[in-house]
C-alpha cells in the first residue's frame, strides 16, 4: 500500500499564525493524478484532564464560536513554536484555570483529521491539581472554571453539554484509564 | 454568558463541495470587536462501528494523506445534501466495505472543532453485519477491509496503528458501551 506522491504544494489561504490551507497535486499509486487535494495546517495543541486531590476534574464552561453555544470543554490550547507539548499543557492549565498539577502523563497523541491533517492533538492527564494563581488566559472567551465529579462529566457527555469531539475523546480516554 | 454576535461573514476560500473558509467580524460580549475570526465549513459525516455476528468489527486499512501513512480507520464518509445521517452511514458501510448491517443506533453526534466548527460527526454502531456486495467506494484510496476483534482494536489504538481522532473516539465509545 503505497503513499501518495506530492507533485506540487501551494498555499491557497493563509491566516498566520492559526491556519494555512494547502492545495496539492498528488499522484495516487494507481497512476491517477489529483489536481486539487486540500490539506489544512493548524498548530498542534494540548488538551488536559486534570484531577484535584478530592477527585474533581477541572473543566471550562464557555461560549465557543465553532459550536455556537455555551458548552463544557477541558482546558487546553495551542503549543507554541519550539515548545514541549507537556510544557504547553502545564502553561495552558495554569493560564486558563489557575491550577497547577503535580503528576502528568501523556494519554495519547493523534492526528486531528484523516483527510485534511489539521495537526496533532496531545491528550494529557494530570493529578493532584491545586489552585496556584488567578486565571488569565488571554483568550477571547469569557470562561467559568468548574470542578466536576467524573459522574457529572459522563452525564454532560450524554446530555450534549459536552459538544466537541476532542473533549468527548479525552473524557472517554480518562474513563478507560480509571 | 452571551453568544458572540456576527457583524460580517465573508467566504475567503472555497473548494466546493468539500470546504468553505469563512472570515467573520464578531462582537464579543465585553464589547471587543474581532476582525478576523475564521470558521471552517466541512460537510457533516458519519463514522460506523459495525460488528459481525461472530463479534468482529469492520475496519479499513489504507493510506490517508492527512496522516501521511497507512493506518486503520472505521468506515465512513460525508453525508450528502438532504440525506439522512443513518442512510448515509448505511450507504458508506456498503460502498466502502460491502457489508450491510441489521441493527443500527446513533451513539453520538458532536461538533468536530470547538473554535473552527468544521461540521458534525455522527458516530453509529451497527450489529449483525454481513457481506452483501463487492466494495466500490469510489474513494481515492486503495483500501483493505479487515475484520478485527475488539481486543485487536484496543491494541491498534495503543500502538498508533489507529492514528486519527475520530476513529479513536468511536473505538472508545463502543468500548464504553460494551
Amino acid at each position: 500500500m503505497e503513499p501518495w506522491r506530492v507533485l506540487e504544494s501551494r498555499c491557497v489561504y493563509d491566516a498566520p499564525p492559526w491556519m494555512e490551507i494547502l492545495r496539492q497535486k498528488v499522484a495516487l499509486p494507481d497512476g491517477r493524478i489529483v489536481e486539487d487535494y486540500h490539506l489544512v495546517q493548524w498548530r498542534d495543541y494540548a488538551l488536559i484532564h486534570a484531577e484535584t486531590k478530592d477527585g474533581r476534574v477541572i473543566m471550562i464552561r464557555h461560549y465557543k464560536h465553532g459550536v455556537g453555544r455555551v458548552n463544557l470543554t477541558f482546558p487546553g490550547g495551542t503549543i507554541h513554536e519550539g515548545e514541549d507539548p507537556l510544557e504547553a499543557a502545564r502553561r495552558e492549565l495554569l493560564e486558563e484555570t489557575g491550577f497547577a498539577a503535580k503528576e502528568w502523563r501523556l494519554l495519547l497523541k493523534c492526528v486531528v483529521h484523516a483527510n485534511y491533517g489539521c495537526g496533532n492533538v496531545h491528550f494529557f492527564q494530570a493529578f493532584e491539581a491545586e489552585p496556584s494563581q488567578s486565571p488569565a488566559s488571554g483568550d477571547l472567551e469569557q470562561i467559568e472554571v468548574v470542578c466536576l465529579r467524573r459522574t457529572a462529566i459522563q452525564a454532560a457527555r450524554e446530555s450534549g453539554e459536552i459538544a466537541t469531539l476532542d473533549t468527548v475523546t479525552l473524557a472517554l480516554l480518562a474513563e478507560a484509564r480509571q
